[in-house]
């Protein structure tokens, strides 16, 4: 893989909330930015974007080198590009508009520098469509807002080349992010996948009268998504199983699973499939017994009870359960 | 509505990981509690819970009342719930013995004491069948661990009293529970519904190999669920949709409801759909701005992250974006 300095420069192709979001983040990281978008006042609504954010960023720890005012905005696309170590495309999600912008950017940049594509749904083998050399091209999706949200998704499409993923990677990575490295393309990534299930249960209890708006919120909030800041599903389930974590979970609640308890039909639970569930929440697990894990899990419900405390004595439900 | 005790005395009725995490959290609120479990040695296993989960639920703030030393063991069924003012029921998860169980704690009880069941699957017109008196009998169904999660469901059998169902809310409520009460039997109430569409979406995406349980539990923990201890699925939705609101994010991206990101359907976008999403984002937004909202998410995603960070500073993905 071709070398990449640590804290480079990095060109951010569209500053709306995604582009200027991840303005705000290089930026805290310690790199330098070059800004450019076409719309009428961008680079004043990005600077008071960056503005808005950067209490939160100095909260968070910000780089040595990090300031917000090594942001610089273009005058064209190619001036952004010119002499940058990655670049950025946060334009507007339209399949036409990603096509042109992503072919212009890959003919503006050197050989060596790869495109990440903000994109929350499009794959880049349909966005790259109209590029000459497409192998720099690959998604970096990111979630709302990029400075606070660890997660990056990176997928490569049908041309871009496995340096460049590599490259995207090791880029974020460096950068502060959490990467997942996805191996093939998927519609909605991984991260809308989860999402957009609770979200359709959601929209169907809704419509079916069976919870109203707040209840859902409520019972996300003060139940399973209390315990999802800290742990995901898998391992959350692990931990529910006892000392036989997800083995125990899955031999003996599996047949639970044909209950009509969400409308999404249970896949069938295979001997591949339970295997294949338990080996991943042993590798995530690394060794730490489910005693260990249920110490962790409890010291960050507490620590996140105790943030939420803090944060609104009156207003969230459930907070009256750590106040008395 | 008859009188209830501000601080009063509770029977828990079997007392594993469920019935024994209901006994901590009441004597964290100042109850008096009497335990029983048919099991050997449960009575010392109740003690070694409570002994547990003390350090805790001190930490996160305890009643004037409290004490770990005021649980006492009953030699049956009858003597624990001879003078209380409330009975949680955490038997074994088996339909018969629920009933079973159920039916004597009914007959056992006077005709004030509310009978609440941490069932977490069977609806209580099922469960109360062989109960000669049906009226007091309620689901009050928590997530584990009771003295940590917040959310208890609270929903009444074809047979159940409404002021039954109502002092049941009442109760959990003086308890420091943020309590959701059903108007309908459902089964898996509203959280494990939601909860289980993305499980299932998870168990698809391994079986098929779209992804791995590393990875789904990395895209929850640092992606949507990260979001998820502060605000639910519809208002963090409601702020995607920018200064419109749920109504923009509908009326905009409604069409993408169809876009294959999850295995589950989407339901038709109705108006009444619509309509209903619309007010209940509304409603709990109770006057906040768009802008307000934002500001409150923000404030709480940096304190979580910050207390992650002091929890694990090398375990948890994503950690690095606030450390560098």
């Amino acid at each position: 893989m071709p070398s990449l300095k640590p804290k480079g420069r990095v060109a951010c192709i569209g500053t709306g909330v995604i582009g200027g979001g991840w303005a705000a983040h290089f930026l805290a990281r310690g790199y330098e930015v070059i800004a450019w978008d076409p719309g009428a006042d961008a680079e004043a609504a990005l600077r008071r974007l960056i503005e808005l954010a950067w209490p939160a960023l100095e909260e968070l720890g910000l780089d040595a080198a990090a300031s917000p005012t090594r942001v610089s905005f273009a005058a064209s696309l190619e001036e952004a590009v010119e002499a940058v170590d990655f670049v950025q495309e946060s334009g507007p999600e339209r399949l036409d508009l990603k096509q042109r912008l992503l072919a212009k950017l890959a003919a503006a940049t050197a050989a060596d520098v790869v495109i990440g594509s903000s994109t929350s749904g499009f794959s880049m083998t349909e966005m790259a469509r109209l590029a000459g050399d497409a192998s720099r091209l690959v998604v970096g999706h990111p979630f709302n807002p990029p400075y606070l949200i660890p997660l990056v998704e990176v997928v490569g499409g049908e041309r871009s080349a496995p340096w460049a993923v590599d490259r995207a990677c090791a880029f974020y990575e460096a950068a502060g992010k959490s990467v997942i490295r996805m191996e093939r393309e998927l519609p909605g990534f991984i991260g809308n996948r989860l999402q957009d299930a609770v979200w359709r249960e959601a929209l169907h209890m809704v419509a079916a009268g069976e919870a109203t708006v707040e209840q859902i919120d409520q019972a996300i909030m003060d139940g399973p998504g209390l315990r999802w800041a800290l742990m995901g599903p898998c391992l959350t389930f692990h931990l529910a199983g006892g000392e036989g974590g997800m083995a125990h979970m899955l031999d003996h609640f599996g047949p639970s699973l044909k209950e009509p308890w969400t409308r999404l039909e249970a896949p069938e639970l295979t001997p591949a499939l339970r295997d294949a569930m338990v080996e991943g929440c042993e590798r995530e697990a690394a060794g730490r017994s489910i005693g260990d894990l249920v110490r962790e899990r409890d010291r960050g419900l507490i620590a996140i009870l105790k943030a939420r405390q803090a944060l609104a004595p009156d207003a969230a439900p459930g907070v009256e359960a750590v106040q008395d």
